[in-house]
């Protein structure tokens, strides 16, 4: 099933990401870096932006609610939500070099089909012993011993307050689940979603943006009662959709993922409850509509043994990278209620409510969890088409609409009055688009420079232009021309874009 | 000149604002709250976006790019930009409660002339002791001791590296400065600009979300030469705009502020440069696009010992707020080549770059500098309108641009087919805009709901829409009702939005 990633694109990719103003790093670069904190540089950052914006937009027209919770919280919130004792990475020590390494990444990588994600102390220790793994770096053994090491980031509110930067959204999220419930005027199901930072203190992050200590998340949580987890009338609209289902006993039979209707989903016992079913179907709209093809997309089911003790079921979608294969985006789980009743608890908050017969009930919750530097990476390494040879030419061949530059105009000669009539164009076009005025160069160094950062379109203004007011419109992908009145470009544009 | 902040309307505004969903905290409610954390509610977070997106859209208008820079950087880094030792507040503490207290922040609530920015440890304790200052809590003295508090939050990164959550987006903007130079194509002038979250340690916090612990930060970089500072094309474009000037001699003869043309404002030697005339427009132009009354507004120049040592000018973006008066929202400074100059010798970095003559040069940089949360209150506090008496009606007055929900639908009863042609209508405004439905109280009970989270209009579906296909449509601010086709309302929302 795992596809070969190939490390030379990756490399490739990576150094145009840098080259082309997308993705510097690691930052502070001036300073020497620290691994996995990145800036997204100028055309980088209009991308993630069309990605988030993208991501909110199917939020929304699912009925889900954008909030914006602190970054910060106190200790007790992490002792509630298990942080403080149970997010924690798996290292071992060199016994030569010192190095630390994530003892379960280093299994993963060398053996893909072992899921170590159930192995405790004892099962890590005796893989290592009997596959002798041994220290990437300068190829001693371990030490026979796996440190605990906590992924949240200290720190101290006003003088003495113990608090963390969040590892995700999701729990800061819940905390106000009865200000919700008031605000949605007490009736179930309601949603919310944030995107926004959390951190993670990696041991030793590597994988470019896949893997940040500090990165941006998109979390949606879902909130309703047990009944209406079966009695979800919006299954009816997506019953006769097709997702690419892998359940875990796939996996154990070495079979491939199958096309499943959720309908036959949910009458062949795949997916527990509806409303669960149709969540997993918002999570594949998310990346379908991004523009990630079909065929690279899959759900893959947690074996019981795999996922958290209180998820009742966990999907991953994973997408097929050209430098990772197959990589983990987005995980969608059945939560039940134990957040909301963890965090009543621990808080000493009374977080019942009724449910339809008058049961005082904590809310089931079902949610979706990404990141979004995940997407953006997969949406430029499946899109990034580089040539080699002559005449190459290196395409980003983005989907349309989340070109971080949607049309280039330049002037044929930066003289002759060229550059002031394509400076007009292109302020005509600003009111619309994102337009980029480019004179330096040759015109087939300028189209090249558009095609690798992606831009759909370039103009060109020529001594024609000046005459019939018309100009050259050029398709990136196909290296089509077409003559197009000044008059009739805003219009032309709006329609392909 | 400074206006009565009313504590009454304070009160009321912030409890509509938790009440209707707007603004909730301080976070985490439920464990008690920690001091100037909030979060943004379902309204609050839509109405944020739309202030953002239009800071945004007026930054790339005038040639900013976005970029995303990393929150936390290591120790080496604020040590350069001064941070680590000067990024402090003066506390004082009570003798008799042991309450700390920012010692500034008190006098100038009491003494709102005294501009207490230059003070230093000997000045403070002087005026506490001439001026009598005492504990607000318990009315005792003060110990004579002015302690240095640093704001930044401190982490940890790995195992051992020493770092910060960034108190300003701006410091982690510069850093990659040859790379935007890269980037740019080694041509001055460039701008780039940043949202994103910050961090203060406030040692007391109040004023809701106009004084955070972690708060979102708007920041734009001019990059450029000396020379360009004089010779700024852009400027011919604003010359003959005019701007309320407060110079800080008018502030010392307490005299008003000066609508003043920039040009007028260049020969009489109020501004020093043409670049940052034209960049004080720019912030202008972002408040007043948001909405914010003309007459609202002023720029108040730093005095010669209130501004940094190495800001050549600053002035102050002043807002008038019904909660707290004069309020200052942006900062805009000319930070000549103070920050290039000392990074590139913290980190050993060249970074030098050719000038017009082919000196070495560390660029010149031009500051615009706020927070997002403040011009957030700015607009809810300066349009919240609450009336009194018998027919009340609290009406949020947001410009229809920036309003969270654009458009409810109501049926006039829950039956008779009227819900269904509601949703109907519903789900063809959404296509264009954030339409809301509801269906749950009376009629006008719905109207005064949208009326107060500035809903501007609010259209009723009744008997006749089944025969006539046709609505009422309602305006939030006068009340006006009107008639419309259902095939005409998106194009009559289109053009009054």
């Amino acid at each position: 099933m795992s596809s070969q990633p190939s490390k030379k694109f990756q490399e490739q990719l990576i150094q145009m990401l840098t080259h082309r103003g997308f993705v510097w790093g690691p930052e502070p670069e001036i300073y020497g870096g620290l691994a996995g904190f990145f800036t997204y540089a100028p055309l980088g950052k209009r991308l993630k932006n069309n990605i988030e914006n993208k991501i909110r937009e199917v939020f929304i027209a699912n009925d889900y609610w954008e909030v914006e919770c602190p970054i910060i919280m106190p200790r007790e919130v992490w002792k509630a939500s298990g942080h403080l004792e149970g997010f924690t990475d798996p290292l071992v020590e060199c016994s030569k070099c010192k190095g630390v390494f994530r003892i379960d990444k280093l299994i993963e990588e060398k053996y893909p089909d072992v899921i170590v994600s159930a192995f405790k102390e004892k099962e890590f220790l005796e893989f290592v012993n009997d596959a002798k793994v041994k220290c990437p770096t300068c190829g001693s053994k371990f030490l026979p011993e796996i440190r605990r090491h906590n992924l949240m980031m200290k720190t101290t509110i006003g003088t003495n307050i113990e608090a963390y930067n969040r590892p995700e959204t999701a729990t800061t999220t819940y905390l106000p689940f009865k200000r919700y419930y008031e605000f949605f005027r007490k009736k179930f199901p309601f949603g919310v979603f944030q995107i926004g930072k959390a951190f993670r203190n990696e041991i030793s992050p590597r994988q470019h943006i896949i893997r940040c200590r500090e990165f941006t998340q998109a979390e949606a949580q879902l909130f309703l009662t047990k009944k209406l987890k079966q009695d979800w009338k919006q299954f009816e609209k997506v019953k006769k959709e097709k997702l690419p289902l892998w359940t875990w006993y796939m996996q154990d039979n070495k079979s491939h993922p199958q096309m499943t209707m959720l309908d036959d989903a949910m009458s062949g016992n795949l997916l527990k409850n509806k409303a669960y079913a149709w969540t997993l179907y918002v999570a594949y709209k998310i990346f379908t509509e991004l523009g990630i093809p079909h065929e690279k997309i899959r759900f893959r089911q947690h074996a019981p043994d795999e996922k958290a003790f209180y998820s009742d079921d966990t999907w991953d979608l994973e997408v097929e990278l050209q430098s990772f294969g197959w990589t983990e985006m987005c995980g969608i789980s059945d939560r039940t209620d134990y957040d909301i009743g963890n965090h009543s608890k621990a808080s000493g908050t009374d977080m019942t409510v009724p449910d339809e017969d008058n049961n005082k009930i904590f809310p089931q919750i079902i949610e979706i969890a990404f990141g979004t530097d995940r997407p953006t990476f997969a949406i430029l390494d499946i899109f990034y088409k580089p040539e080699s040879g002559v005449g190459e030419r290196n395409v980003l061949k983005l989907p349309k609409h989340l070109a971080p530059v949607q049309v280039a105009i330049f002037p044929l000669m930066a003289r002759d009055n060229l550059d002031t009539k394509a400076k007009e164009v292109c302020e005509i076009l600003q009111k619309d688009f994102f337009a980029y005025y480019d004179e330096s160069g040759s015109i087939g160094k300028r189209y090249a420079r558009m095609d690798e950062v992606g831009t759909p379109f370039c103009v060109t203004i020529d001594y024609d232009t000046l005459e019939k007011n018309d100009v050259t419109i050029r398709e990136r992908d196909t290296g089509k021309q077409a003559r197009v009145k000044i008059s009739e470009l805003a219009e032309k544009l709006r329609k392909e874009l």
